[in-house]
């Protein structure tokens, strides 16, 4: 696995399962308590995040870390 | 998911897949390039570690992020 992958394929299928859930970018942000600008980076794959980070998230989509992983095919 | 779990879970899935490989924690560092006691930290969950160190980890182990997601529970 090229490492530069995971970010770009997790922010992929946490997009998926954000708008699976009918929720901009801005309300699921808002929902986890995050900066939307950085929330719409790790969407893009933009950011390395922690797992601390990736905890907040998948508590927030509702969905578990290795669910998410699985969907991002990683 | 208490956010707090998640490394020291993956630490100890991690911790028993490098077992798994007959490989000493310095072994394993040292075949990824990491330094021994941030490794070793790793594994007893002391790190807040970033994707692209996860993605390193799980190269060298040779398992996807998903199944080690998988093996800690999360």
């Amino acid at each position: 696995m090229e490492p530069a992958a995971l970010p770009r394929k997790l922010g992929e299928a946490i997009r998926a399962k954000r708008q699976s859930l009918q929720l901009s970018q801005e309300e699921f942000a808002d929902h986890i308590s995050m900066h939307r600008a950085y929330y719409s980076a790790i969407e893009r794959g933009e950011r390395n995040m922690t797992l601390s980070t990736l905890a907040r998230v998948c508590n927030g989509l509702g969905v578990q870390p290795s669910k998410l992983m699985s969907d991002a095919g990683m």
